[in-house]
């Protein structure tokens, strides 16, 4: 036992009137909600790198924070093993996530990384054993180290690719040793800075050939975890190839992947491609890919990735419609990849930017499923695209008609639709009824 | 011969050194570059929408243009006919474009808009034998009529998407008449204004399925031009599905309509959707769907689409770039889709417009071309991705290498890639020599 | 009694678990909060333009509304108050708030266009009589006839500037006539659409002249209202000059006019500047110039003025938490500057959005309420900035220290700061107790 | 004699028709233009902190840059000087500008640091004896060290305030003392990460309180230059109370310092708050407020500070404009606040970006001066008001006219003014004459 989060004890449910900022307030684990327990539903993950990698720092700024597991190698390393699972046991989650180099530090060689990577991980393996935190996934940090400032998969020079490759591997073998239950690929350098120097077709060749080689390795390996690439429109590459989900999507088919992978969706991601969370959500989830989530949010005024927690319960109630309208996230989960700011400087802050957020999610969860259970929104919906259930129009949508048929039909007929009443405001109010 | 131009004689090329407002200053018409004539590369066209039709509106204020032809019903038309051939003879251009809607009155029903529109198409007929401008695209206006309101395409209402197919088709034939070089498709309303009344998914196979009618009727009537999707964010609609082009290639893909459309990419419409021109262009180009442009410029610091005319050479010298490198748009070209400020109220303000207008497109192709024959540009290119011509690199990126495999050669050699210069400084600096 | 909204009763609370579209749920107007009547503390107020005079255009489709009093003149213009009054019994709220265009049609000159105002003005005024509705504040438009194309009080053209005069001059006594509590400014064409045709320092000049005007005219007939300057960044203009709050207080500085003017402040606006809703309130609050409020909210990726209900109770709890620290709005209050999306062709969508704002601002009262009444927040922030109250540190910021000094006295004591946490997630927590 | 640019030579100015990419292609520091060389227009000066003390890091990756007075303190800072000097003679540049931590590294306490700071310090001062590059500006890092993550001059911490006086005080003294020509504040943290820990009105105290102690002791030592303030709406906060131009000129006024101070306006700066640079030149310019810029360009897609070097002349053409129309910058000049990206690793890299920067600054003062030469350009611009000078017109701006004169006025001589063109294009055109 650390002594780093001494005098905190285990963050339980007290319900909405409690006034314990180390409590729960709707985040119930056990509590079942449209049939199924809470955590069940949300399978909230902590994420290792922004709760114990990260120090802080900001472009105009350095380290704030104060870790005892700092500037220490592989022993800082095997300190800020032991923390963050009496942090996953504080705050009672069945789940985290990490990249190699939150866990352990780079070496000299591609071998000496590796080998302190595992190092750790058996570290995990152990603890695993003894609490219930499991691995939601496993990721290779592809952006950070200097030899990737010009692209992992997508850089100029392959030997550059080859050394991705390598790391990834290894990442992904630990990750299935580890009973991970998904695999990310997060393509912060796969972009570019200019286009003045870029190849865009032949860094996608490059691209869509490093995804297969994970694919096929997965596979080799036995690998049951859902593969997921999680889009981000920009930063810290100008452009960066995974936009949105429907770039990915567009992607995925040109190289005949469509069907093995599929999206983590980061709220903040979304908002800066310019679409809400929602959307992506409910364009992965038309598409068959919605497969995780990375819960955060944006701020609303800066241009850059804050990853702030969760708090606005109502995006999250839209968010969980489409989730339970589609079954669920199978494999998948919220993880949070949002840190606290660089001025909460506590160990507490870290519980309290956990706790705001599973109670978000919680809220969240329930409106949805409140939602749904009252039954008029969907209802709505399907009346309002009822038309297209006429045999006529059922035949025309199947292509059972040609634009000539259709043509002829309208002048026949004399047809001159009155527009209906979209009733936005009816709905929004309909929503906050339950949020 | 009306006398709206009154005053007014055809703008001829003066070169650089004139002082006359109403003359170019770099668009030579048959001035040779890169081996071909200015006007075959640049193929411009005039928009009947902003330069006719158009009056000066915005979502504060009304109609500021005091045009001879407004609320006179199809005379109007007819004057309003006239004075278009009269301008593109004034500007010597070779080519326009319209919706349906801009040329003459909606009717009571379809049939009646249908016939008003084909009364106008008779006499551009008649023009086009005598005068040189010839059609570049038509397109069917679904967005400004209230039925229109909810989608076209997408419509919950069937029929509406009826009457939008027997819009398209008299358009699509009339375009075919005229001997239109494309047709366009831009889905201002295909979209949604809120997620909490749309079924995504419905309505994308609703727009799949139009846009097939679509092809297969301009197959039918054996239209040889090119069908094309104008990607666009948003506005009117809060999302629309054409976002952009990587996302509208998603689409096509996932109805297998890759091979059969292609896109016009829109300055504004890029700068909206957060990515710059030439990435869009770029983009394009590597998927084979780059088919035609609507020339303009978004302001800067506006979130809407301000349609104004391009002045800034650099950016159209990044745009011809991909253009000549791709062979030219073939039967694609710039239209100017383009407005005079809603206070440049005279005749002569339309001239100045599509005049700077094609003075700056002239001034970016003569740079792209000079900076494809300088050659360093396409030489530093290359090389920069070179080392994927050794045979190792080229054959981990055909696929004849496993991920175990490349993995154990970075830890056998001890791969260490040392990063290089990606000098982007100096290709800006080479590119500006080109400016 | 006419019939636009037959068949609806008036509505009234039902308390949170009413599902009755109709009926508030949160707004209780004679519930007491923070010692005062939840009316009195929100003052909400109907915007005429959005409710009874849009149409439901926007900049690619014109009007989708079909009201009995469009196009029909000053009959119309009746019928329209009458509709009005009816709509402010229906929704049961005790203020609205007008523009002189909105209320009557413009006439041939000023002196008819006048007189069409003060004619319907006249109907207000028995209405008034009878029912308890009042006028929060009057404006002119001054920016939607083509004359103020290029300005009203900014007008290059003098006889531009004086048309105005004299229309504000019509609206403001009228408004002092109706017991109106406050005059608003809203410069929509007060800015540039280019630089390259604008002297910005004496544009500012005549707009400074022309608020002058303004203020010494409603001391002169004796009106005892607010008057208020609305800002917002740009659109119509690219760029207006009431930008945001810290922009007017520095124009109004500039001419002596800071201790005359206050700000009415709309949600989207702060959004469109770039700040956050509560920042604007913040800051004019601090600068003593927070008067009234633009209740709406804007779309989150539209770049342009959405105006829509608002809905985020949260956002309004941080609202009102400033406006319950200064002791209210005074004369003003909340107008919902808000209107039903041009899809909401129904009577009933009225009612709707209506209803779904006032509960959202009842919500939010109560959050802030609570937040303050318990206390915690408001210790926290002033255990922050405890420092300052020491001696020293007293001394120092009053003035009594020189650079030196300080300087000194670090040097000699060595003094090293020590950061502490900020503590935002924990507040963040805190406030999502009271929402 | 460092062998950093070994191979290296001075650039020389060889026109535009030279290939040679370390020669100048437009700047020619002798060269008269508008009567005066054209390095006393423009007073170019190299930044300290991008050019040699940034290590090209960014938010997802840390340093790519190799330079060998990394990590070797107080001698390291002394090979960095030896270097910097170097550079600026390569580069023949009259300026330049440091922060302190920029020079030296920090000790264990003040007084350790600020020995440090003036021990380069003495480097500079015999340097500067030697070589012709002179300080244009000295400023204080207020910002990176952890103790200033809440605020420098607006911490809640008067010890912070304190320590911040502390540096201040010596740096402002050694500008004095190397000759510097002003002397900048940028308050990159003087703002808030989020308003529920803040209390603006506080703080604003705060910051204008250490201003004036600056302000005063820049007296009290008989500094000549001018103290000048950098606006920027956010990054690294939230907010930042020098939002822009406009904001820092309503903070001046409400402390009664608005004579004492100016502005050094960053291109990129003005594009992240929503505006075009040349806005926030004219702006200042008309506030009597413009005193140096920034020099640089903000990718147009990217929400945060890219700091790249200025490549579109067309821009500071129409910065040069304001300029050169308030008789120049005076002791003010342009600093390139400019960074190679982090994959220009390479020394040359260095000279690259600042040749493309200068060559860009040089066409935009020659278009500027063109423009004003030709004359046409401020005639239509004083055509446009010229009905200001009419009698009545002037009248009623002096303040001799009553609102109620004028609207007798309007309806006595029934005044219908007719709008004219804003011939934006046309203006629009004839400035791309000379750019
Ligand atoms: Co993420
Ligand atoms: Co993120
Ligand atoms: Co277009
Ligand atoms: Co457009
Ligand atoms: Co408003
Ligand atoms: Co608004
Ligand atoms: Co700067
Ligand atoms: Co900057």
């Amino acid at each position: 036992m650390t002594d780093f989060f001494k005098g905190l004890n285990q963050v339980k449910f007290e319900g909405s009137a409690s006034k314990n900022p180390l409590a729960y307030r709707h985040y119930n684990k056990d509590e079942i909600v449209a049939g199924k327990r809470m955590e069940d539903h949300i399978r909230p993950a902590i994420a290792y790198w922004h709760t114990f990698a990260a120090e802080g720092g900001d472009p105009f700024g350095g380290r704030t924070f104060d870790r005892p597991w700092y500037d220490k190698g592989m022993e800082g390393a095997r300190l800020k093993a032991d923390v963050a699972f009496e942090f996953f046991d504080l705050l009672d989650v069945p789940f985290f996530c990490f990249h190699d180099v939150d866990i352990a530090p780079e070496g000299e060689t591609l071998a000496e990384s590796n080998k302190n990577v595992r190092a750790i991980g058996e570290i995990f393996a152990r603890k695993m054993q003894s609490q219930r935190t499991k691995l939601l996934w496993g990721t290779a940090n592809l952006f950070s180290n200097r030899r990737y400032m010009a692209g992992a998969a997508t850089n100029p020079d392959p030997e550059v690719f080859a050394y991705a490759a390598g790391q990834v591997k290894n990442v992904l073998e630990l990750t299935h040793e580890l009973g991970g239950e998904n695999y990310v690929l997060w393509g912060g350098r796969e972009g570019y800075e200019t286009l003045l120097n870029t190849k865009l077709g032949h860094e996608q060749d490059q691209m869509a050939r490093f995804l297969t080689l994970v694919i096929e390795h997965a596979k080799k390996i036995g690998f049951k975890g859902q593969i997921l690439i999680e889009p981000k429109p920009q930063e810290p590459s100008k452009h960066q190839y995974d936009y949105d989900v429907a770039t990915v999507y567009g992607f995925l088919q040109r190289y005949g992947l469509e069907k093995e992978v599929k999206c983590n969706i980061e709220v903040g991601h979304a908002f800066l491609a310019g679409h809400s969370f929602e959307h992506e959500l409910a364009v992965a989830s038309s598409l068959g890919m919605l497969g995780s989530v990375d819960a955060n949010r944006n701020d609303l005024q800066s241009g850059w990735d804050t990853d702030q927690f969760p708090n606005n319960a109502g995006e999250m109630a839209l968010a969980f419609y489409y989730i339970l309208k589609q079954g669920g996230l199978g494999q998948g989960g919220f993880n949070f990849d949002a840190k606290v700011r660089r001025q909460s400087l506590d160990p507490a802050d870290l519980l309290y930017g956990h706790i705001g957020g599973l109670d978000t999610l919680a809220r969240g969860l329930k409106g949805a499923a409140a939602l749904i259970e009252d039954g008029e929104f969907d209802t709505l919906m399907d009346e309002r695209y009822a038309g297209w259930n006429q045999p006529g129009a059922a035949a025309m949508l199947k292509g059972d008609r040609t634009l000539e048929q259709i043509s002829d039909w309208v002048l026949a007929e004399n047809i001159n639709p009155q527009p209906r009443s979209g009733r936005q405001e009816y709905l929004e109010n309909l929503v906050n009824r339950f949020v």
